[in-house]
């Protein structure tokens, strides 16, 4: 397992990590759990994602059971998980205030049955609380110790700069990483909006959704449901997603899969997941890409596209660029000669 | 019940809030308090507040003891308390002194049985000790943990700049609202002293009083002290406010009350006193008015206040600003074209 | 002529400014130059707009001959001039390197004659040089006396707030206001994406091309392109604008503003155009609409718009919103519940 | 004449200056203004004060003119100026932006034709201007060498507590005195308000009104309004003051007046005026009483208050407060043991 530094941070990530949305406590439980989070922990996974409103609490719940029930040692792994949402419904129970950061980390803790997580995440930026309180909050949870690092969650990327001009001015810890959606078909933030911050913080993603909630597995294609995929079993949440797959974007997007999926089979000898994995893998601002999973297999399947990472040749990527035709624009610099990627002005 | 944010803080506090002073621990005691909290927090009230004076330390004590007993999560609510006047005579029993408010605020969570307040507050300002040294020690109790947010209570305007001053210089967390005496007898510091304090730091204010100590209740009309009132269970404290009856002043008081009394029966079917709670809480820098109550009844009578905060058109408030006739002068530009509302100059 | 200030500053700018954009200096020039400033100043408007690169430098010598030649006095007028597009294409010719902030804003000052101008405006952002550069070099040129304040024109909402950054933490006076395009065919960045600009910084907004460079006159009803008009003067320069009069957005365009026309005549007894401009003067973080002008009577015929303002009732506003139907979403907060207009959160 | 630092600078001006407001410049010009400075400066007045708006500009031209054709060398005297009233009606011609501090400060230079003040004052607050902008600017132009410091007048202690937090955020230089009225009929801004800025920050007072515009020279005992006398001149600015003379109040203070003269005379050996003024001067935080004139005696008459100042015993004192019976309140600490002249609590 490659691993790489969590942005700015110095802690290792796992290129591929393990989280615990929809499966992990939701539509998996109990034995199970313990079984996918052994495997991943066996093929080099050390990093476990969760948020105090994955499956209500449960995930976290079902995450610190087993990690304690497999005896495995704290500082081995890596925990993250979040915060926003809240378990309740009070006027308090969410957000980004002082007090629910406070309240929200010590119960996470609570159903972790942990001392501390590696990194704490604000699930969502929260405006309507000043930056200012929620930088403190963060940094208050570190200095007590309930964590080590923090980090953002579909942060635009202003409201991140914001972050950093606080921390700058109290002496604060500026947040390291960013968890946001990215894969083949949602490129806009990850790749071009957030590129002035990889340049001046070095900060990181930890993406989820790479595989675009299994479009990416080509197991949708022809705009099908099988029966124990991810969108028949959630429904209702991904219904918009499923009523896409009739427009005329959701057909293209089937049809770029399917291209890719031969490029996949005859190129690289790999399937399209591990494309698309190693794809985002690659990003140099890519930290770790989470990966879901509701069976052991999965997991084993889906590392490999470690494989495939160095086969992702400048051909390769641009026949890849080719096929998705949908590059997200360089940033203008109203007619100033760009920099190079070493900062310098080529005229 | 509405929510607001406690001035810059990203706290929510509903619009009425239940206070311990002179009631709870004081005349109040035992079960009643239990219901009387009760009734308040079925009825959306989450938020109550105290201090170490009110009667004696007993206020904190039957406040924490019975939510205790009702099993009331702890995120669940809000409280605060207060420090400064102290429960014992000792040269450093009582002010803002570093030792004063770090030992005090032990003692208050002791009697409250609990970890932490959400708010402290400095009952008084207390120019004996450096505004540094005030500042730094309520710090150290959010840092601690023991509060999650502190504030002032009858400071004066430049008081609050200065702890602002500080707050800055040393990067420490300034007060996040002022809680203020206001009611429509009592208005200069609420809406014109602290007028640049809202529009520079967007403080809030937790208003006590608003009903001038029962005088807005219509039941003190025509100069009588009823048995079971406010004044005359606590006869020494309110003396000075008692003989204001017979002065000049106070018959025109009782005589705009009469006015306003009709003005709520005829034209806003309400009582005076839920037009007078109303109209403190439609003011914009209001967070929350503190209701005292010695019965449940008081506590559902009073929020009826609710209701008539959107009948206070501007026409009404026209006709309440005619009959009370001592609005604070607005602060005077010296001939510069005053700013509008979102602080635009118009000449 | 109603005055504001400038965003936060203290400088009181003309509700209508003019611009010398493509006129003064370019198509017009000469002793009409003059008619055009001497009515417009006559008419209450002492703002005076320009640019290194408007008509090629010729702008700035046009409008700085004609004050000296009207003999107006230096203090009585508001004068703004911008640099990044440079007048020559030498390596250092342009964008906002301090060499260029330094010796474009000593020509600009020879071009006009003047010894400092009110304002200097970052003409657009340049992502090759660091903004802690920028930031220094207008600080530099406040501190020499050539300009009272500086500000930015389009540029994003994280690059202004990434100057806020770097002037706070180095103690220098920050932008004080954006010049954005703002009309109602191009609303999402000034009234959104600036909008926590607005909350926090208090800027405030210089727009140009209010009139959609004329097709909010109505003179391009039906497509055609009038001789005379800013499209036929400037055929190359707007070639993609007049391409996309056949396009279903154009059309969509002008049918909207044929409904809009009407709406103009029927109810408010005015002309779309006056419609358009007060529509954009009433928006709370307009601090000054700056009109194009080629003859003085444009000027006088604008300045219509002003009586219009006060006609625009939440009824007409919501008309005009219905017939435009674009307005920009709101920002998201996450199922937080959003703050009102005093930035207090109704749960 | 005796001398005494600037508040907290080290700038030492005389007990009594000369100020330029009403007379000098207004009713009285030419050479009887040579007459009056030309004795003032040998009688030991070294500091002389004016203001863009006294006499709309002339009293500044007339002290300018003055001072140079009587060859006084420039280091010999202390001379301060004022900006906010401005002197024409345009938008931007008054209060504390950067525009009109700088354009003010420029003019005004020209019209006493010199290169710089000593001191210059904002003469009022500007609340429509943040106070930022204002504190800049006056550094501005002390850094340019137009002033050596400057000074507020008629601000409010939060005002000042706020231009210091301002100047210590920024490190800028804070005001060093507050030019204010104070006499012994108007005590409390002086007296009590300001109290903790002297406390904490040394401010010193430049007092002007002294003899409460003549009322404290017992001419107007009886409430005659004498031939010659400022009220007579300027009947219109001082109507109000005029029509008080027959108020309960204005009785009062000539009654009050009466007393003391009968002290002044009998015990003193002095007249009124020269109590009035030494009184004021003999307060620690007075750094000058400013005089007015009209005649080169009056300048003369008034110094003699200098001999009077080692005679205002804590007896004699004591008599006059009792005379006046209007002494402000001191500060309350709430119940804590205040502190003594050391800052030393006395329990």
């Amino acid at each position: 397992m490659p691993f790489r530094r969590l942005g700015p941070s110095g802690l290792r990530v796992p290129l591929f990590s393990l989280g615990g949305w929809l499966t992990l406590g939701g539509t998996v439980k109990g034995d199970p759990v313990k079984d996918i989070i052994k495997v991943a922990f066996e093929n080099g996974i050390n990093m476990f994602d969760t948020a105090e409103a994955y499956a209500k609490g449960n995930s976290e719940k079902e995450m610190g059971r087993v990690l304690k029930e497999l005896g495995i040692r704290r500082s081995d792994v890596v925990i993250s998980t979040k915060l926003f949402w809240g378990l309740r419904n009070g006027p308090n129970d969410g957000g980004l205030s002082r007090k629910h950061i406070i309240e929200g980390t010590k119960e996470a803790l609570e159903r972790l049955q942990m001392d501390y997580v590696d990194i704490i995440f604000a699930h969502r930026p929260d405006n309507t609380v000043p930056i200012e309180e929620t930088v403190r909050a963060f940094n208050y949870v570190i200095e007590k110790g309930w964590a080590f690092y923090w980090a953002t969650s579909e942060w635009s990327a202003r409201e991140i700069e914001e972050a950093y001009h606080v921390a700058d001015m109290l002496n604060l810890i500026p947040p390291i990483a960013e968890q946001c959606k990215h894969h083949m078909f949602h490129r806009t933030r990850a790749e071009s909006e957030y590129a002035p911050l990889y340049a001046k913080y070095d900060i990181g993603t930890t993406v989820f959704s790479a595989l675009a909630g299994g479009i990416l597995t080509g197991k949708y294609n022809g705009g099908n449901i099988p029966t124990d995929s991810r969108f028949e079993n959630h429904k209702d949440f991904f219904k918009n997603t499923i009523a896409g797959f009739q427009t005329e974007e959701g057909k293209s997007q089937l049809t770029k899969v399917e291209k890719l999926t031969e490029l996949a089979e005859k190129e690289l000898n790999c399937k399209v997941s591990h494309l698309a994995l190693a794809w985002i893998a690659k990003k140099p601002y890519t930290s770790t890409v989470i990966l879901g999973a509701s069976k052991p297999e999965q997991v084993i399947d889906n590392l490999k596209a470690i494989e495939v990472i160095p086969k992702l040749t400048p051909e390769i990527e641009e026949k890849i660029e080719r096929i998705l035709d949908n590059a997200p624009e360089a940033e203008t610099t109203f007619g100033r000669p760009p920099l190079d990627k070493f900062r310098r002005a080529l005229y």
